[in-house]
């Protein structure tokens, strides 16, 4: 399978271990161009008998994934475009009523049937972080990794399928600080609260991760089919119609201050000044 | 909203936080009084406009609260008024059939539209630990908490929500161990085990705990809502007839050895003796 | 109640609990013996008045269980005396179709009325790992422990309650990955992980396991009764059904590779060769 036109990500399959970078800048903004190429990646890897297992990480070293794109909150004109992109990234799979991109994508990614497994080493916020509890793994570099959802300071909900999956991975006591709190987590904290699998020091992280994937890489497919099916049995994953709720009480707390909010995040250097993205709480709270 | 005639807890508001300190020497022990106590700021708070958060902390720099009422074992008698205390703390709010005081407070504390926050520093045993279960999140101080559930070492249900929360918080293996072994866990165990959010140093905890009330503060409650309304739909609640169970399981294991122990507990210095109290588990092997 | 003549395990029963040491040379490999031995044993106990805690540990310093059978994948004519030894170890009780003994075992021993605790110091793999995860508890012993599902890399499922279990005990990620990955995980990790109640220093572990099976003995029964019967209201345990699917699963994997996989197992000194099983993560890497 070939993946050399798909923007946005940089993709090397090798030994049934697909690597797949994202290399989007300046920050791997989840904006509509990445998410297309996102989901245009999955309804191609799905038929790729040559990949087992996925691994996602970054082309910036200091940013996983900044956040979802402020533009969609400032500018609804932009949205039509972003969602037509996202349709045409897998003709003929329509996503469900109420569910957005970052939702859908959500979705088809835990219907693979391969293994994904996300290598953190940077900041991953918002959309970003999002992303990485849609994957079946997570591991974060020490010292190095930051993970926060910072919706609510923004007047927003965490709407791209985090108030789904963080209850299920942290209990609703830490999901709920998390979500409310905004608090940037390390990579120690991050896998005290359940957020990651594991914290592994920065000179490791790469060889543990790759180890890990070559070895699952080996294991027969129908047995890895057949762990998920039992795990789908026996705690079962949350269903599309809770992320329809999520979909619809995302849509149903935007008000026009929302936008004004983005308006005044994006002067002030969000999404395009790397030292304001570095400590996004304190601007957060500056504004 | 007035709070100033609330017996046994000093309330202060400020900046969209509700800060209620327990204040019913000598231990803060849940008994009617507390209970009415709390059930009435519950049932003020619930339509306060000017509370976002509520942080429980406690007077007393040893106890949190010692524990539920040991006098309700002893003496029948005292359970009436008990009962109709609480009721005229919430009139017209009824309490469902085979729900407890202790019970019906953990249901209406989760109805809350406000968010809330235990901040523990001293120590929290039986229905005081099953109290800081009831909220949204718990933070300890390092070397000044304790929490332990010594309810089946007096041979009786901790039936006030605690068999119902503990495996929820701690999966069943860690609520049983807690449940059975009565071990005092100190701030790291508890963080480990799932019973806290975080443990904090003590000299920390009030700055971390104040800072993160007053950030949620400042979210939107239609945001909290949606969150709220989110985490039940992807992991549920326990439901009113789990608290009904253990409120007939907690009646059923009730014998007259109950009340007989509870009078040595009483003799040999629990709920009145600061020692005693100090080292609760001493005592009950001792007994 | 008599346990004299139970093969392979030394039962021993004081002050309410039962001590059951498994001393099954070389390994204490889940076979047909040792099933068949467990089996017995819980059904005896089951109706015993003078046990109220169940703890099992290991003869061998160095393995608690090594793993199943691997007979059993190379040699099918093995299975039927397996399962009729099993039959006859509880006359009169039936499994349910499709449950595999390991599988039924789980099944039993859940519903004992006694409380199961699993001390660990050594080594428990595949089968004998799935064992602990049907303990009401575990813990294991810093420096000593280690617990891994080698299962994938052998070509089969951890279809023994492994797969059933875990995701309930680790959640999906960290789940997936030990079923996955292979990996030996220390007590320290193990706890992390929640895989165990909590690693424990190696000189203290006797004492502190001793200290609170005793405590546990010393509760009323009736209220061991109540907890669990909440604990299944609140958080009910996996379903027969569950175990029904994962049985079938594990057959559905089958293929005659497995086998000859497992002929070079035993070959290279699998069951049979001391550093081999102590290393068995290298040994599977290098067939």
């Amino acid at each position: 399978m070939n993946y050399d036109d798909l923007p946005h990500l940089r993709i090397t399959v090798s030994d049934g271990v697909a690597s797949v970078t994202l290399d989007h800048p300046p920050f791997n903004i989840m904006d509509g161009g990445m998410l297309a190429a996102l989901r245009g990646f999955v309804h191609r890897v799905k038929n790729d008998p040559d990949v087992r297992v996925i691994v996602f990480d970054s082309a910036d070293e200091e940013f996983f994934s900044a956040h979802g794109d402020m533009y969609f909150l400032t500018d609804m004109a932009a949205l039509p475009a972003a969602l037509e992109a996202f349709a045409d990234a897998a003709p003929g799979v329509s996503v469900p009523d109420d569910v957005n991109p970052l939702e859908a994508l959500n979705l088809e990614l835990r219907e693979l049937p391969q293994v994904t497994i996300g290598k953190l080493s940077g900041l991953a916020r918002g959309g970003g972080n999002e992303f990485l509890t849609y994957l079946d793994m997570r591991f974060a570099a020490i010292g190095r990794s930051g993970q926060a959802q910072p919706e609510a300071a923004q007047h927003i909900l965490a709407g791209g399928g985090g108030t789904v999956n963080l209850p299920r991975l942290l209990g609703h006591a830490r999901a709920l600080e998390v979500l409310l709190g905004g608090e940037l987590l390390d990579a120690e904290l991050a896998e005290r609260y359940g957020l990651i699998n594991r914290a592994l020091p920065a000179d490791e992280i790469d060889h543990f991760v790759s180890d890990l994937a070559h070895r699952i890489a080996q294991v027969r497919p129908e047995v890895v089919a057949a762990i998920k099916k039992v795990f789908e049995a026996s705690v079962p994953s949350a269903d599309t119609a809770v992320y329809q709720l999520e979909g619809r009480e995302g849509m149903g707390v935007y008000i026009p201050e929302v936008s004004a909010f983005a308006q005044r995040q994006l002067a002030a250097g969000v999404q395009s000044d790397r030292n304001v993205e570095r400590d996004l709480e304190a601007t957060l709270r500056a504004l």
